[in-house]
C-alpha cells in the first residue's frame, strides 16, 4: 500500500536538499543547481525524478562513487557544437552547466549542442530545456540510462529508457514541454503497479523467456521493459529508433558507455556489468535561438494559436479534453506551489533517514 | 487484388522520372535532384513515397499547382540557423537545396537548421540525412504534412503523420538510418489493407465516431490515424508530443500551414480546409558536424561496434534476428539493384498515363 501521507513545503524542501548535498560534500553553488533540478520534478508532478532519488545521489556520494568537485572539461569544440566530459560529477551539476554551454552557444551561433560524457543521472529531461526558453530559446535534452528495454524483437535489456525533451515558448499560453522516455512506459510504473499489488497492461514488459507479460514482478526479474510501440502491430520499432538516437547523440558522440554498457544508478546494481566502452552516462543538449528563424513574438503567437486549436478537437467517447504536451506538468505545478509537495510513506522514511545521517532538518510540512 | 507484376531497371527509372519532370517544365538540374529523391526511395523499400506518388507530382505540375521555377529566398539567418521561403516549389527540390544548405552550415558552424516555408511533399525523410553523411555529418529531417493524425485523446484529424529521420555513418557497417511518421502507421498501410481486403490491428485506426476500429474502411471515410503509442496504455500521448514536436519546427517555426491547416498533397483534397496560417507545408534540416565532437573515424568504429552488440540480442521467441535502424533500407537496396524495382499494376498503369500523355518512354524491364 502506497499512502500520501504529508505534503511539504516547496521552498523548505529545496532548502533541505541543498543542504543535504552541502552536508555530502557539495560545494553551495552545485547545492543549489542539484537542488533547483530536484525541484523542477516535485514541483511539476514528476514524482520519480525528484526527493524520491535523493537517497540514491546521497549513498552514491557517501560511498565516493561520485566526484564531489569535479574538474568540467571541454574536450572538444567548433562554434555551436562541443563535447565536454563532466569528470564522474553529479549529473545534477554536470548537466544544469553543459546545458548553459548549449544555451550560450544558441545565443552567440544560433545553436549550440553539447554531448557530454562521463558524468551521471541527471534527473528529469525536461528541467534543461525548460531553462533555454528564459532566453527566448528552443531547448532540448536527452540522456542514456542503464539497460532495461529491449531492442525490437529482442528479448535481454539492451538500452535504457532514453528519454527526450524539447520545449518550446508561448505568448499568453504556457509553454510546450515535451519530456518522455523511448519506452513504452518507465520501470517506475511497473514498480508501482507491482507494489499495488496489481497487474500491467499488455505492451509494457516482457518476462525473462522474451514473452509478453502482464505480471509486474515477470518483468522485474529478469524481464524487460518494451521500446514505445510495443510490438510489431504498434510499431515497436520506432520507439527502438527513438532509443537509438538518444544513445548515438549522448553516449557514442560524447565517448561515454552506451546501450547496455551504461552504468547502473542504483548503488546495489553498480558493479553488475564488466564491459566498459567509455566514461560514465551520456547527456545531449541543444537549444535553438528563435530570433534566428523568426520573430520570436510571433512565434510565440503562432503557438499559442496552435495550442488553443489542438484544446478545441472534440475528445473522443470517455475523454474530456485534449490536453497539448505540458499540461499536466503546469497543473501540477498550480496544485503543489499552493498545496506543497506530497511524498509518499516510502519517500518520507528516506528523507527522515538522510535526515538523522546528516543532521540537516527535516522539510516543513504545509 | 495487388500484383507485383513487373521489375524496372533502376537507372531507367531515373531516367524516366527525370524526363517526365522535364517534361512538365521542371529545368533539367531540378528534375535531377528531384528523380534522385524519388529513387531513394524506390531502391530502399519505401514503396509509398517513390514513383508510385509521381502521377501526382505531376498533376499538381500541369495543374499550375507548383511553382516550376522557384526563387528560393532565405529570409533569415544567424550563423547556424537559417529559415527559407521555397516559393512554392516541388519539395522534391526545394528539400535537397535547403539540406545542402544545412549541410554548409554545419561544415563550417559546426551544426546547420534550416526551416523551409512554402513547400510541397518532398519525398522520404530519410534521404535527406543520409546526404549529410557523405560529409562525415549526422543528418536530420523532418516535414510536417496534411492532416490525418488525431492528437491523443482527440477525435478529429489534425495533424500530420509528421515524420523524423535522422542517420549516423559507421565504418565497416552500414549506416544507421532512422525514418519513421509519428503514427503508430502511415495511411499508406490503410489503404493497402483496404485493397486487399484485411483488416488492419487494433490501435492503428479510429472510425468516424471517434472509437477504435479494425475496418481500415472505417478509417478512410472520415476517421483518423492514431499516434505512436495508439491508446493510453500504450502511451499514444508520446506520439502525438512526436508530432507536435515536428509541426512546431518545420512549420510554426519557418511560417508554414501548421496542424490541421497543412495543405493536403493529393490534388482532390486541395481546397478542403479554408484557413491558412502560413504558407505551403513546412520541412526541417539538420546537420551536425561529427569533427566538431570527436574524431570521426573513432565515432564511426564506436558506431559499428554499437551496430554488432545490438544485432547479437537473443531475439524473443517467434522472431529470427534483430535488426537495427537502416537494415530494411539496406536490404531492399540490394535485392533492388540487382533484380529491379517491383512495381504494382496500379502504379504501372499511373506511370503508363504518364507516359503516353508526356511523350517520356516508359522505363525498361529488368
Amino acid at each position: 500500500m502506497e499512502m500520501e501521507n504529508a505534503s511539504y513545503e516547496p521552498n523548505d524542501l529545496r532548502r533541505f536538499v541543498r543542504e543535504v548535498f552541502e552536508s555530502a560534500g557539495i560545494p553551495e553553488p552545485d547545492a543549489e543547481l542539484a537542488s533547483d533540478v530536484l525541484a523542477y520534478s516535485d514541483e511539476h508532478g514528476i514524482d520519480s525524478h525528484g526527493v524520491a532519488r535523493l537517497d540514491t545521489y546521497y549513498d552514491l556520494l557517501h560511498a565516493g562513487r561520485i566526484n564531489k568537485n569535479p574538474s568540467i572539461k571541454l574536450v572538444r569544440s567548433k562554434a555551436s557544437v562541443a563535447t565536454v566530459d563532466g569528470d564522474n560529477g553529479l549529473g545534477l551539476v554536470v548537466g544544469p552547466k553543459c546545458n548553459q554551454l548549449a544555451i550560450e552557444k544558441a545565443a552567440e551561433y544560433g545553436s549550440g549542442w553539447v554531448s557530454v560524457s562521463n558524468t551521471n543521472h541527471y534527473g528529469a529531461a525536461g528541467y534543461y530545456p525548460v531553462k533555454a526558453l528564459e532566453r527566448d530559446l528552443i531547448g532540448l535534452s536527452m540522456t542514456n540510462s542503464s539497460k532495461g528495454v529491449v531492442p525490437f524483437n529482442g528479448r535481454e535489456r539492451m538500452l535504457g529508457t532514453n528519454p527526450l525533451a524539447i520545449a518550446f515558448p508561448a505568448w499568453e499560453e504556457k509553454p510546450l514541454i515535451i519530456d518522455m522516455a523511448s519506452s513504452t512506459v518507465s520501470y517506475g510504473k511497473v514498480e508501482i503497479a507491482d507494489r499495488r499489488g496489481k497487474k500491467v497492461p499488455e505492451g509494457w514488459c516482457l518476462d525473462a523467456n522474451g514473452l509478453t507479460t502482464v505480471d509486474p514482478l515477470a518483468m522485474i526479474n529478469g524481464g524487460a521493459l518494451l521500446p514505445l510501440g510495443s510490438d510489431e502491430n504498434g510499431s515497436g520499432h520506432k520507439g527502438y529508433c527513438f532509443a537509438t538516437m538518444v544513445d548515438m547523440l549522448s553516449a557514442v558522440l560524447s565517448g561515454a558507455n552506451w546501450g547496455p554498457f551504461a552504468v547502473p544508478f542504483a548503488i546495489k546494481a553498480a558493479s553488475s556489468e564488466e564491459r566498459r566502452v567509455g566514461k560514465g552516462i551520456g547527456h545531449f543538449f541543444g537549444a535553438w535561438d528563435i530570433s534566428g528563424f523568426q520573430d520570436p513574438d510571433l512565434f510565440k503567437q503562432s503557438v499559442d494559436d496552435w495550442i488553443r486549436v489542438m484544446r478545441a478537437t472534440p475528445p473522443i467517447p470517455g475523454a474530456t479534453e485534449v490536453l497539448v504536451p505540458g499540461d499536466p506538468e503546469h497543473r501540477a505545478f498550480e496544485t503543489r506551489m499552493r498545496g506543497g509537495i506530497p511524498l509518499d510513506t516510502r519517500v518520507v522514511a528516506s528523507l527522515q533517514r538522510i535526515s538523522a545521517s546528516s543532521g540537516v532538518f527535516m522539510p516543513k510540512r504545509m
